[in-house]
């Protein structure tokens, strides 16, 4: 974990509570306000969270484009923000939002709708 | 990203799709699976996971004391799993779970109660 914050325009007191991955991240869940459903995992940098508390409009930070991702800029499937809230550590991001669409970018509702693996309890 | 899975009991046909951390984990977001509360986020490595497939009770790696944890072991607030699904990107679980008590250290029922940050948006 690194505790330098990377130049941004996050309020300072927050970006001080935040602790980051090695490359500077942090995990943000994205959460349908109303129905509860899981809809999607991103990351965010100190500004891409200071991009989603100020805009309105979920930003994250892609790893594999390495750049900003207002999320819906390209499908239309905004996630508009309704609140966000730091964990207990300080190290991940509950973003509840009202998703326009598919939050996958497969077209499923969540990106966690096609991969349900085999729990196997015996008794448990 | 690493691809090579560490030696453990996962099925190896899971284990080929999972998409690591640079440290060999995968974020994993716990849910209570009735009500849809975002429980708490933890880390799982390909052994947690068999764990937690195969047992019953949630199993994580702590990242901070570097082993297995299985949540509930010290508190006796055990996660029983109702299911688990990967997402469409193999590199996030979504755990939903029967949350015994409280999910957080520090009594809160989720993780994320007492950290609400100020959204401002001007008009989004």
């Amino acid at each position: 974990m690194t505790s330098t914050p990377p130049p941004s325009n996050l309020d300072p007191a927050v970006a001080a509570r935040l602790k980051r991955s090695a490359d500077g991240l942090v995990p943000a869940i994205a959460q349908q306000y109303d129905t509860g459903e899981v809809l999607m995992l991103g990351w965010m940098d100190d500004e891409a969270l200071h991009r989603t508390l100020t805009t309105g409009r979920c930003t994250y930070w892609s790893r594999s484009r390495q750049e900003y991702w207002v999320k819906g800029d390209t499908s239309g499937h905004f996630q508009h923000v309704k609140s966000v809230a730091l964990d207990c550590d300080a190290d991940t991001l509950l973003v509840k939002v009202d998703q326009v669409g598919a939050a996958c970018h497969t077209g499923d509702r969540t990106c966690f709708d096609a991969g349900e693996l085999t729990v196997s309890t015996a008794g448990a």
